[in-house]
């Protein structure tokens, strides 16, 4: 079976936003069988999840999984927690109550287990710093510390071979990211970035998401096809 | 609520094992509100999770949560891949087939999530590198690694108080573990070590983990509460 492998394999983070459509994009660009991994963590917006389907299809992946996973039981963020408010006030100081605690954190792990069963060469996340909304780990500083981590965490490491964590949006703002998605052929319209959508999809306008996303449009040039409710 | 605090807090990560119910004695012993983790990660021995449940109610914690993750649908190991034979023959050069693809990685990240929602101060896990059976996830450098990752990757760290990591037995051999164990009052018959334990939680006495722990109960010159198959 191995022989038969003519193309390098990349797990890719899907969670049916606009970034990491763009970092799917990106990653078969970049010459990769890909492999989309998308988190069922219990998340408000399961418009998101449909999302996500229609987006790994489209850009034509080996595999899609969605991996089941109850932090809603954890409690604490408003994406999870039915009774925390999701905020619509703008910016505010500090780390928004969107947070997932460690969310990154174990999506990359679970990217990592399966890219190792895979003998996959990459992971592609679509986190950017420009953009991040205050979060602890779309810095930096975190995607370096992951690389580390992956670089001792895995069999595959230890026979000199790591994982490359890739981030090709880190440093891009979000209207970068619309024209390269653009550029590449991703197809906005099947994609939902608000953290409040309804069943179908269609975003609030008003929550940190949406106004990042229409924003990002509107300095882009590009027509936003986003439904609002 | 958070006035009524007398105690810190550490999230232990409980398998129902050996190792893992001396870490939480551990962690008890040096003054935390235990909140134990357990995984159900689709592992053949079943009887880990009963274990787990004894253990933690045995030790006193304040809360034990189990999560389910379906990390058998990856496949590729014999804990989890029912088309791969548990080993049986001794030791053999390099990294196992009981090898889970990327799961210390994956359970201290779930941990990691929890404890920063709790508030915990620590994460105990008790992984231990002189019988590590060769996974690279329970070395030294992975345990370093991981400590780098949470001081980048959650809130409390971004505010000066990262969540740390404590592997007391991460020097220690099997038969010091007991000793240590049995010291602090682990009842270590509640404990299945087995990777092919029944559904009792029986042993099957020759399996990898089943050696390491007869012949550390006999070193450590403590009666073996085993009960093989």
């Amino acid at each position: 079976m191995e022989g038969m492998r003519s193309m390098k394999r990349a797990v890719v983070l899907v969670s049916g936003g606009l970034d990491s459509a763009t970092a799917l994009a990106v990653a078969k660009q970049d010459g990769y069988d890909c492999y989309a991994l998308s988190l069922d963590y219990g998340q408000r917006h399961r418009a998101e999840l449909d999302a996500a389907n229609r987006v790994a299809a489209h850009l034509g992946v080996v595999e899609h999984r969605v991996m089941k996973l109850d932090m809603g039981q954890f409690g604490g963020c408003a994406l999870t927690d039915p009774s925390v408010s999701v905020p619509v006030a703008g910016y505010v100081d500090g780390i928004p109550v969107t947070y997932v605690p460690a969310r990154n954190t174990i999506m990359l792990s679970l990217a990592l287990g399966w890219a190792e069963v895979l003998d996959a060469d990459a992971i592609y996340i679509g986190v950017n710093a420009l953009d991040y909304s205050g979060y602890p780990d779309c810095r930096p500083e975190f995607v370096k510390a992951f690389q580390m981590l992956a670089n001792t965490a895995t069999k595959r490491a230890t026979e000199g071979r790591p994982i490359i964590l890739q981030t090709p949006l880190i440093a891009m703002s979000k209207s970068e990211i619309i024209l390269l998605g653009t550029q590449l052929g991703v197809d906005f319209s099947m994609t939902v970035s608000c953290y409040q959508a309804d069943n179908k999809g269609n975003a609030c306008g008003v929550c940190d998401s949406c106004r990042f996303r229409r924003q990002g449009f509107a300095e882009a040039g590009v027509p936003d096809p986003t439904v609002y409710q």
